[in-house]
Formats: structure tokens, sequence, C-alpha cells
């Protein structure tokens, strides 16, 4: 085959064009057999455009990554103290799965290859360690002060990346067929409601119940008595903050 | 200097001099700067013993994680049915903690040199993924049939490894000083007691002012209740402490 004969008719920009000629490249040839000098060939361009565009072989299989994850950052960063932190860090992931929801079948594609080359299993490690870095700097700065903040901000991240991943990995091995944004939101629902502020996170479980005993508080307030009820098993730093909720009285 | 100088006097096994001479000249030249003939000649063996015991260079600078992966995959698969899941993947977790804190100065050593080498981040990153797959896939196979149960099984395990790894890391950064254990085990305490089944916890602590309902735990053990009572201007950090010692069944 001649590299013209391959030549997309629309003439997509350079970028589309060289990922679309690699792909193709990897999915005849394999992508341990396909050279830089192959993809730029079917291509039409040169070598030097094919690196201004990517630092190396891998990097034309995950195209859009660095952009997702400047829109990620940016998007943490915009933040205000009246997001509620989980569920904005949920959102956040939502970015990268409506990175791959754009292009189904490239995604489906690009899961199928990364599966077979166990150095581009290793390339996506290292991304996906960069989403959830980026999560957990976010929650270091909202949960600072916090008792076990940064450890609760990484556990957090963790658990929101692989919940997003768990939902994502269902839609790809599914080929792409149904609504990927369903089977993520639902993978994330269920973190946002282990982790998430009760009073942000909805109805769904009330975790602790919180009771000011308004009768004795009128009577005495220097003996004002707050009694809490919780369940055994919720976890400490949940109660923690329906305590400060209450005991707060600014 | 020449290798017969840096021979050790104690002769230990091949392996563990592969080793030393290997962490000897990553610090004395740098990782990238060293090969696997420095490291061969400054052991005083010839290259296929190297190989025999270390596919690559890399894979000396963690001599350990295949034997600690065997014996966590090996411990997990030794599991029954009265270990409660989420403690046993917290136990298992603890394995790789014990392999780090064997040798604490080898450990400080390593993470210092890792930050600095991207290459060895990405195969550490490599290795932590491999731990957290082996901890999902037992989880897995204990929530088989329940609801989202290969969900919470991948959540929890990168609950567990981002809990485990933050503990770890907190003692590296101190230079190996302190207890690398109290750490780990407060990181998986938490953790544990945010996904560990109720019932299976144990019993608890009960501290002064805070009261078990106990006839309620012993109607209902899965809806376990606490009720604390308090002055409404007790400082938080005392409140907290006090629902600390009740909640902590560890």
């Amino acid at each position: 085959m001649s590299s013209s004969s391959a030549a997309p008719a629309a003439k997509p920009p350079m970028r589309d064009a060289l990922v679309a000629a690699a792909f193709r490249l990897f999915s005849e040839r394999g992508y341990e057999q396909t050279t830089v000098d192959d993809i730029v060939a079917l291509a039409g361009v040169g070598r030097r455009s094919f690196f201004r565009y990517f630092p190396s072989k891998e990097d034309v299989v995950f195209p859009d990554h660095e952009r997702c994850l400047a829109d990620m950052t940016a998007f943490l960063a915009a933040s205000g103290p009246e997001h509620e932190p989980v569920r904005r860090v949920c959102d956040a992931a939502r970015l990268v799965l409506q990175m791959y929801a754009e292009n189904p079948a490239f995604s489906v594609q690009r899961y199928r290859l990364t599966r077979k080359v166990p150095g581009l299993r290793a390339y996506e490690l290292s991304v996906v360690r960069r989403y959830e870095r980026a999560l957990a700097r976010y929650l270091r700065g909202r949960f600072a002060g916090l008792p076990d903040g940064t450890l609760r901000a990484d556990v957090i991240a963790a658990a929101v990346v692989a919940a997003h991943n768990n939902g994502l990995r269902s839609w790809l091995r599914s080929d792409g067929q149904g609504d990927a944004g369903a089977a993520v939101d639902h993978a994330l629902g269920c973190v946002q409601r282990e982790f998430a502020h009760p009073r942000d996170a909805g109805p769904a479980r009330p975790a602790a119940r919180v009771t000011a005993l308004t009768g004795e508080q009128a009577a005495s307030p220097a003996d004002d008595v707050l009694v809490l009820v919780t369940r055994r098993d919720a976890p400490l730093w949940r109660v923690v903050r329906e305590l400060e909720a209450v005991l707060d009285r600014a």
C-alpha cells in the first residue's frame, strides 16, 4: 500500500493525521513492528513534524492525556469553598471519561492495543498516577488542618480513580457499546456516597445523626449537652465533620 | 577503587553481594551512569550470575518485590471464610511494609534513588499495581455475587494501597526514623473502619463518657450504635479522642 492511497480525503490537521496513520499501522503490523519512520511516511510528513507533536512513539498512542490533565488541573484550580470536595474530584474524573467517550472507536482500539503491549500499559499507569496525584493535591488542600487530612486525600483520590477506571473498563470491554457515562456515574456515585459529606451527598445513607437537646440548652446554657447517635462502623472523620458542624456556633 | 577492596568480609550470598555492589555504585556514580558490567566487576562475579538473579538493572533496585508478591498471593490464597475480607487485605498489605521495615537503611536509600530516576518510578508504579491487583482479585472472589462486588473490590484494593503507601512514605521521608508499623497501622485502620463489615470488626472498647447501647448491639449487630454524650462547649479534639478510643477496634 502506498502512503498516498491512505491519505484521508478530508485533510484533517497534521496531528490527527499522524495519530490515524500510527493506529492504522499498529493494527496492521503490530505496535513493536511499526517505526516512527513508517508513521510519517504513511502520513506524508517529515520526522520533525512527528516529534513536534509527540515526544515518542508511545505518546502518539495517548494523544489527548496531556490536554486532559491540563483541563483537570484548571477545573480543580477553579474550585471554590462552595464545592463539596469529594463531588468535585468525581466531576474532575468525569473529564477523563469524556475524553474517552468523545471517540468510542478510537478508545476501544487503543484499549485493545494497550492490553497487548507491556510498554504501553506502563505508560498508561504513569498517566493514571498523574491524574490521581492531581486529585490528591486538590483534596490535600481542601482537607488541610483536618485530622488525617493527607491520608484521607490520598485514599479518596485512589478510590475515585479506581471507581472511574472500573466503569471505564467495563465500557471499553463491551467494545464501547452502552452508556459510558452511566457506568462511570454509577461507580463514582458509590465512592461519593462512601466519602462525601452527608449534607452534600443527598439523602442516600446518612452515616451519623447528630441531635442537639434543645430543651436542655435553653434551660441551662452552661451545661449545654449534645447527644450524638452514630453507627459504630461510621468512619471517624465523618462523625467529626458532623460534630464540627454542630459545635460550630458561628 | 578496586573491586577487591569492596568485597564484603562476611561473604554474603551472591545475590546480596550484587545488590550491595549495585547500590554502592548508584550512590557513588548515579543510577544511569552505572552499568551491569560495573556492578558485576565490583561484586567480583560474571555477567551471567547477574542475569541469573535479575532480569535487568532495574530489578536489582527492587530485589524483594517478587518474593513479597508471592508471599502476598500465598497469604490471600490461604484465607478462609472466617477472615473478614477488608481486614485480610490490610494484613496482606502489611507484608509489604514488613519487607521495607526489615531493612530501614536500604529502604530509605532506595526511596531517595527512586525519586530521582523516572524509569525507577515507572517500575515501582508497575509493582504497586501488581500488589493492588492481587488484593482486588482476592476481594472480587470474596464479593462475588454481591451488588457492585467488583467495583467494591477495586475501590477497596486501591484505598488499601493508597493508605499503606501514605504511611510507608511518611516513614521513608523521616529517613526510616520512628515506627513504620504504627504509621501504616494507623492508615490501614482508617480504611478498615471505612469499609470493613461491622459484624466482623470485633468487640468495642468502651471509654468514659461514651456509652454503648448493649441492648441494641445484641438485637441488631449490623446496626451497632454508639451514643455519645458531651458538653457542647467541650473542645472538639477531646471529643474526637474519646470517639477514637471507642471506634478503634484494632
